[in-house]
């Protein structure tokens, strides 16, 4: 099948190869080929069962990244799917398949934007660079991060850098992520002291001494957000105690919790402050922190306003910049002080069954990719 | 095995009766013959698996009731035992068995305290009846619940009962429970929305909802209790919530709780009082209520100063009188107006492995039940 449409093909040639996390099933090799053909240097950097490669295109000067990933969650059972999950199918203006919006189609719009934009301007100023990997979706320890601490290691952290997370709510580009919060998450394991509930003072119930706290904890204002940021959020997700017996107070209650934290805060604070509640409450506790993200911002500079132009000239849409969401390879990137941005299709059916996007809205994201490129790089 | 004393010999006998809640195993048939023999009327009144049996000496008067059951709790594995837990052993002055404290030592010391009684007072004043099951340990339904419903109908309800649950402390007679605390038990289900940690505010997190009201209702004095009972005691036993996945915010929340209760409150007011503070913090939920147990006390009268007056007269310790611990079947039977003691062995090995009662001990129970037959009918 092939179309009017570059762009729509090579992300149909994309949804064909079932390259679900970590494995990349030659979607990489494809990208490379096209990038090659433009006289692009490519460096493959696999790491474990991850694919990644870094290109640039330039001599010198500041470099433009499109970062994006080749992986795709998985399908679950592919009897759910209406239209099989690796079999692109359009129908009325609409393409289906796993990664059509997370995010082949910000892969294909990427590689095009690039070509055209090079039939034009051999001789651009800076660099035009690709980050791609194939550990986006999974645990990510061997995907971007590493790619980064080798950039570092070159000296080659980009100055800006466009992600092709699928960014929008209703039509291509009327969102940009322009910044995400940071994510801290912690095992709390309060102990007492087990016992039969009939004789409470040979007792010491963790799940009354930790209700009081964790209703502080609920209750806290961590800070009041910013003009890019949502106040942060405490969520408890799971707690569990008790043997299952009726009779038995249990010895000890396990709680899980985590913060989507923003940049009034820093996660250090958040475990201080934490940890001062859990002591005013005279708990006997253990407690794991994960830091899986920092918050990060671009709050201004010449790829937001780059971005903000081009997508209203293409669209005429004037963008919202947000930073509501769940974490990105941004992460990684942002904290080196290079200009990030999040681009990309409609999200509302990524990670769900007959996951799909406007054909014209990844034709439009190549012409906006193309539009920035111009802007900054022509 | 044969030893110098009768009431040793037939707790032994009751030991070797493989009598694992809710089945008796022949331990009721060999106190029947033994009832038989001394003249008593024996009624039998299985219900279900359970055996029971009400048996009465005497044409009319104040009845004193000796209560009992012949099941026992089940050993867990018998390797874990120093001695196999069907072959009664004695070992300088201790005897191994389960049951040995709870409470075949204090069937076999009723037996035995009545044949010797009836040995001098044929003509006893009242009656002299034995209530006896096979269905305290388990559920408890079919035992003496249901006896006692049939001693109503037959306007047959004792005036005074002797249960022999192992009441005392450090030596036979120490304590004696002259009343329980009630039992009160719920199943709570509290109702969230269920969400995604980064979009907290589509979400409504049950945890969050319930840790101020639980941290109430643990704070909360329900009584002060009175000069027999403790204060009303509130325990979680139980709580869970949410999916294992740390970035899902859980729909609901389960949390299991009991009350211990004195006669300073009652289940209907438990009810309403914690009902009153789950609605104050507005929460949307379900419970579900089982009252295991009205709380009981026979504060004084002949029964208690009878028992009192024997132990002192047989021991020289001077009792005391508790209703700490657990529910007995004790709790079905004061209910009507029946003055209730329990009184047995030392209780620090029931229901564990190499459970165990003093020889000397199970003899002098035996001879305080018969001084306090002597007091009361005598």
């Amino acid at each position: 099948m092939t179309t009017e449409s570059p762009t729509l093909d090579l992300t149909c040639e994309l949804i064909r190869r079932r390259s679900v996390t970590p494995f990349d099933d030659g979607c990489q090799q494809l990208m490379i080929e096209r990038l090659e053909a433009l006289g692009f240097c490519v460096v493959r950097l696999p790491f474990g069962d991850v694919e990644n490669f870094w290109a640039v295109h330039g001599k010198n000067g500041p470099t433009l990244c499109f970062a994006g990933h080749t992986d795709v969650v998985p399908t679950g059972p592919e009897n759910d799917w209406q239209r099989p999950p690796f079999e692109p199918k359009i129908e009325s203006g609409i393409l289906y398949g796993r990664g059509a919006a997370d995010m082949k189609g910000s892969l294909a719009a990427m590689i095009t934007s690039v070509e055209r934009f090079l039939a034009d301007h051999q001789d651009h100023r800076g660099q035009i660079a690709f980050l791609i990997t194939s550990d986006e979706e999974g645990i990510a320890v061997d995907g971007t991060v590493k790619v980064v601490e080798w950039l570092r290691e070159q000296n080659a952290i980009p100055e800006w850098c466009i992600v092709g997370e699928p960014s929008s709510s209703k039509q291509v580009g009327d969102v940009v992520k322009n910044g995400r919060r940071g994510s801290l998450g912690a095992e709390l394991t309060v102990k007492g002291i087990q016992g039969h509930v009939a004789y409470p003072h040979l007792a010491d119930n963790p799940i009354h001494r930790i209700a009081p706290a964790l209703a502080e904890l609920a209750a806290e204002s961590w800070d009041n957000g910013n003009d890019f940021f949502p106040a942060t959020s405490f969520q408890v997700s799971n707690i569990q105690g008790g043997t299952g017996a009726t009779n038995v107070i249990p010895g000890k209650v396990h709680v899980v919790f985590n913060f989507r934290f923003s940049t009034e805060v820093t996660a250090e604070q958040l475990r201080e402050r934490t940890g001062a509640i859990l002591d005013k409450h005279n708990l006997d506790y253990d407690i794991q922190w994960h830091l899986s993200g920092q918050p990060f911002l671009t709050a201004e500079g010449e790829l937001v306003e780059a971005t903000v132009a081009s997508i209203r000239e293409v669209t005429g849409l004037s963008t919202e910049l947000s930073t509501a969401g769940g974490t990105s390879d941004g992460r990684f990137i942002a904290p080196f002080g290079t200009q990030v941005v999040e681009l990309g299709p409609v999200n509302a059916t990524i990670h769900k069954v007959d996951e799909c996007a406007s054909v014209a809205d990844i034709d439009q994201l190549s012409i906006i990719y193309q539009r920035i490129l111009e802007k900054l790089l022509g």
